[in-house]
């Protein structure tokens, strides 16, 4: 049964994730020839490449042909207009973390375009936005998947879905869901005891490029914060925003009003005694940043948290994520899911299998 | 965009994971009332139940009505003659761990029924049959899902499958694939030390339900080298049979004979002493059996091997499974997904969710 209608796929952000999807999608065209991938759109915020009759961009230089291309952005209504006049069913794989892209999936999607993406924006924003994406989905049949928004290309979104439409009772999700903070706490408070001084971690972490520019993008808790936020929805609870419930910033207060991340590193020294004091008050255990929901009673926190040595938090490596669902059906051990939760290969992976599975739903 | 021609779903089996499969099936159709879920066959080996005008089955009672149904089973050709009249897309979900209903996929597939099952036997045995199976579903359009052979519910096949279509290159599989293994050696090794005698184990193992009737049916280790089988063709290996590579069986020589599994536990003690050996020669790691595909060499092996105590492998708890994928993407550290690889919820979990898959692909 060889579909015969092509795929129609636009593609907005090329930077790290959206080259590695880009490269991705190249492959899987030559590998799956039918349905016939079209990727008709692909722009950045300040350029586009498109083509009026829906041809084919080009998949082995697309990003240097966009690089040299003299159009600019289609705007989301153009664009939405633009897709569904295509030959076709069409799809938007969104590899930005724009809250403007985010904010025009209900319009997309009420238009029958299906959306792939990594970007948290959409589903950790307001609740009412959650809202409108599935119920334009619901309505009109167009799909709206998003795996690489918690854990990167690691399987937690689609299991936490099958557990929960199989009827699953999930009970509690924990873990850790950030490389940055696996890789600061593994190294200033290792297993097996010691570790550097956490100014010098957070130095480190940022020159290995573990970091957002501004490592206080990582320390405030936030991304942590959204990831909690997409899966309690998704676990049924209707939280209202990422800043909804407690989480624990380790900014020190005083170096909140810091100009630059770099005047920041430069007085955090200052505050490791503070961190020291924590480390130590956790005694035979072991301190972790960690994100944790507790369904029943509706509790959802992130932050710091002491763990057995025999705990799997503890025994995590690197800058790896570990997630957690325990459920009714899996009880008292829960399913785990482990491994690279940031990094362009593996988040594009996730879109790239999210792409699949939507086109095995939409190919006519 | 409601779809609006119901699917048809036929069901044999209707043991331990059949039953908590109907269970789920039942409140799956109430949850998702579009499309509607038509319950049109059931059997078992003896008795069916089925209505010549495809209407459903009663979901709230069926296994009591099949109980008391005079109809015995539809032939497979017959099965497949009723299903492909159905006024819309047909199932099959395979609940048993029968050969002959495994030896019938082509020919279900080829007839534009799709296949849903936690049953081994199809994609373990000949890899004839392999191929049959996913040129018959690529040449109609049937799809063929399988989560639950390996790992029961865990988000195994589908995560080896994610990463391969997306084009990540599998350079080793490892793990535990045996919830009675799993049990049996952190019972016998923990990782704390000590342990009971093995033929204590096993027959503590056999009295929770842990084990096959005959716990050699566990000890063979067959049933880790059909999983592995499945994984390394998923991978992209032709392996021929679960017997086309080294298995090594922990049922003593001796003991291969004895007539029945009480025999083989009353006998099992004079070999204690060979297990304590093994035990003891793993110094300071543990001992634990485990199956390994490595996929450059083409090595697929199934036995003991020893872990360090900081390896995930050693910190694996009760009868938990965990496999651990290495990929070109995810590098020296391993995407894991651990957790309860056997038991009727959580392998109809499986079946269910794949079931939800299917359904979303072939609903017109």
């Amino acid at each position: 049964m060889a579909s015969t209608k092509p795929i129609f796929i636009a593609v907005i952000g090329a930077g790290g994730v959206g080259k590695c999807f880009l490269s991705q999608l190249r492959d899987l065209a030559v590998r799956r020839p039918s349905p016939k991938l079209s990727l008709c759109y692909i722009a950045t915020s300040r350029k586009a490449l498109y083509n009026d009759d829906y041809s084919s961009i080009n998949l082995e230089n697309a990003i240097d042909t966009l690089a040299n291309s003299s159009k600019t952005p289609q705007s989301l209504p153009d664009l939405v207009d633009y897709l569904t006049k295509a030959p076709g069913k069409a799809i938007i794989v969104d590899n930005t973390s724009s809250q403007d892209v985010a904010d025009a999936y209900p319009t997309v999607l009420k238009a029958g375009v299906s959306v792939v993406t990594p970007n948290k924006k959409a589903f950790s924003g307001s609740y009412k936005l959650w809202q409108d994406i599935f119920q334009a989905s619901a309505a009109s049949g167009a799909k709206v998947y998003h795996e690489s928004s918690v854990g990167a290309g690691l399987p937690v979104i689609s299991t936490l879905k099958d557990l929960v439409e199989t009827g699953d009772e999930v009970t509690k999700i924990e873990g850790v869901f950030s490389g940055t903070m696996s890789f600061l706490f593994n190294s200033f408070a290792p297993t097996s005891g010691g570790g550097g001084k956490w100014s010098d971690e957070v130095k480190k972490a940022k020159e290995l490029g573990y970091t957002e520019p501004d490592p206080r993008d990582d320390l405030n808790g936030l991304d942590v914060a959204r990831k909690l936020t997409i899966l309690a929805r998704l676990a049924g609870l209707p939280v209202e925003s990422p800043t909804s419930f407690p989480v624990e910033s380790l900014i020190p207060k005083e170096l909140e009003s810091c100009s630059s991340g770099d005047e920041f590193l430069e007085k955090l020294p200052a505050f490791d005694q503070h961190m020291d004091e924590k480390k130590a008050s956790a005694g035979d255990k072991v301190l972790r940043f960690v994100g944790s929901i507790d369904v029943a009673t509706k509790s959802v926190k992130v932050g710091l948290q002491t763990f057995e040595l025999s705990h799997p938090i503890a025994a995590l490596k690197g800058s790896d994520n570990i997630i957690s669902f325990y459920t009714k059906r899996y009880g008292s051990n829960a399913l785990i899911v482990q491994g690279a939760g940031a990094g362009g290969d593996v988040t594009a992976m996730g879109v790239t299998a999210d792409l699949i599975k939507v086109i095995g739903q939409i190919a006519q």
